[in-house]
């Protein structure tokens, strides 16, 4: 991933946005990152819009090729994991971020409470089983994460099992990585104030009451306990592998094309080509046509 | 689904497309059907870009409302079957059509050859797994007729088996309809000849030149084969609950607006509602304001 200066393109950046975003090392205080800001964009709601639009063209490109690649033995492949707090945005982001590639190349995994026969496994059974096949962007909503997290703050596991978890999930994420898989961890990072307006939003628009759950609350209380596991977490699980990226996710513009820009660039790195094909163009072109 | 007379809506459509669309009964001849025509539709390749862009907003509502329904035990469900020669533009559905939807309420199944493992099953067996849940549209790129039409035309099979599968199939799709299943049968209508272009451009343009496959040709010699085969299995397995519609497909912008009118013509007819809530609004409005 490029992390120094790059074209100055709308004015809008002066460094790849993934370097922006990316976690600072060390112990993670989430006080540090302004989840009201904008990073590495100049404008507002409408010129980010825009700015989205704009990026359908070459990451549409680029999926195509990683796709295309994979048809003739190319290995690689993206994983995008989305976490954050209720309402931070991991359903508008697919809708808006993942609704712009070709559904053809992506597959997408939704991981809610783990069923009852999941739970007879170890943590990462049921997440095995999701893992994109070459060629694929598979998106993540929620992941392994909600085992160091929910489990945390809930103590639906000993403290000695959420450390070894940490591990594993590292062991995991490089084995994956080794494997041709470029992953993409986004914290989506909202303000308690934000969750609260989204939260009521939901109750009084008939159209998205049906999104809303009493249980939400229960959750929210919760606030710092989950903060406190996401910070642990993040900063547990961020290497040189598998970066984390905070994602400032007030404002939901901004969150999609931030979003939208982590994912083109990082494609954009991996610099997909068209294969080269293992059969005479000039002879089909004459079969294609005697036929 | 409406079949009568429907609003003159930008003076397109003086019925249903649906009803137009629709497989006549009795003896199929595709020699009936002009697979260069634009029934329903008017206009040329720029208003019918724009006649699809204005389906957006319908349909991405009525997805909505269906995905919500299911969250409250509604059982309702789309699948679109997508059936159709080489180059008949499966790909191009995906990608413009089924790409307007949100993913979240997408599940996309592709079948190609069956696997050593599959072959072991029943024909129906991988199919079962592909099935969308409540909520969801379900996209079948190809489906279970591939095993009534390559398996035909190969001699995969014995004619005795062929016969039961048009019987399975039919049961198998009752089924579904049963079970809330609203099950759209797209057969996608080309000419030889439009094939042979669309087979000339993969191999003339390199970001096209990886989807050609050398044994393309050896498919398209069979097509009078291919034709009948798909003839027959159009006529045995046209019911009453899951009828199939034969959709032009010369013209590419004409195909993808008559799909996703299709589906925006089912969802519609299926009246998905927005979700009574099972809790006190007011109550949890306070609950939220106070946490």
């Amino acid at each position: 991933m490029r992390a120094g200066a790059a074209g100055d393109q709308n004015g809008q950046m002066s460094q790849s946005l993934s370097a922006r975003l990316r976690l600072r090392p060390g112990p993670v205080d989430f006080g540090d990152y302004d989840p009201d800001a904008t990073p590495g964009f100049s404008g507002g709601k409408k010129k980010g819009k825009q700015a989205l639009d704009q990026l359908e063209g070459p990451l549409a490109d680029l999926q195509e090729r990683l796709y295309a690649e994979s048809r003739e033995g190319g290995e690689r492949r993206i994983l995008l994991v989305l976490q954050g707090m209720d309402t931070s945005g991991k359903g508008g982001i697919i809708k808006h971020c993942v609704g712009l590639l070709d559904p053809q190349g992506v597959t997408l995994a939704s991981f809610r409470a783990p069923s009852r026969s999941e739970k007879r496994h170890d943590f990462l059974w049921r997440i095995e089983k999701e893992r994109p096949a070459a060629g694929m962007v598979g998106i993540f909503d929620r992941s392994h994460y909600e085992d160091v997290l929910i489990a945390r703050v809930r103590s639906l596991a000993p403290e000695a099992e959420i450390e070894r978890r940490y591990v594993a999930i590292n062991d995991f994420e490089r084995r994956l990585t080794d494997g041709g898989t470029a992953i993409i961890k986004c914290f989506l990072h909202i303000s308690k104030a934000a969750q609260g307006e989204r939260l009521l939003a939901r109750l009084t628009d008939p159209t998205k009451r049906w999104k809303y759950n009493p249980g939400d609350v229960d959750e929210r209380v919760l606030w710092p306990d989950y903060r406190r596991a996401y910070q642990l977490a993040l900063e547990r699980c961020h290497t040189s592998v598998a970066p984390w990226y905070v994602v400032p996710s007030d404002h939901k513009w901004y969150r999609n094309w931030a979003i939208t820009t982590l994912l083109t660039e990082h494609l954009s790195a991996l610099g997909p080509k068209w294969p080269k094909v293992d059969f005479d163009i000039a002879e089909e072109i004459a079969r294609v046509k005697a036929s």
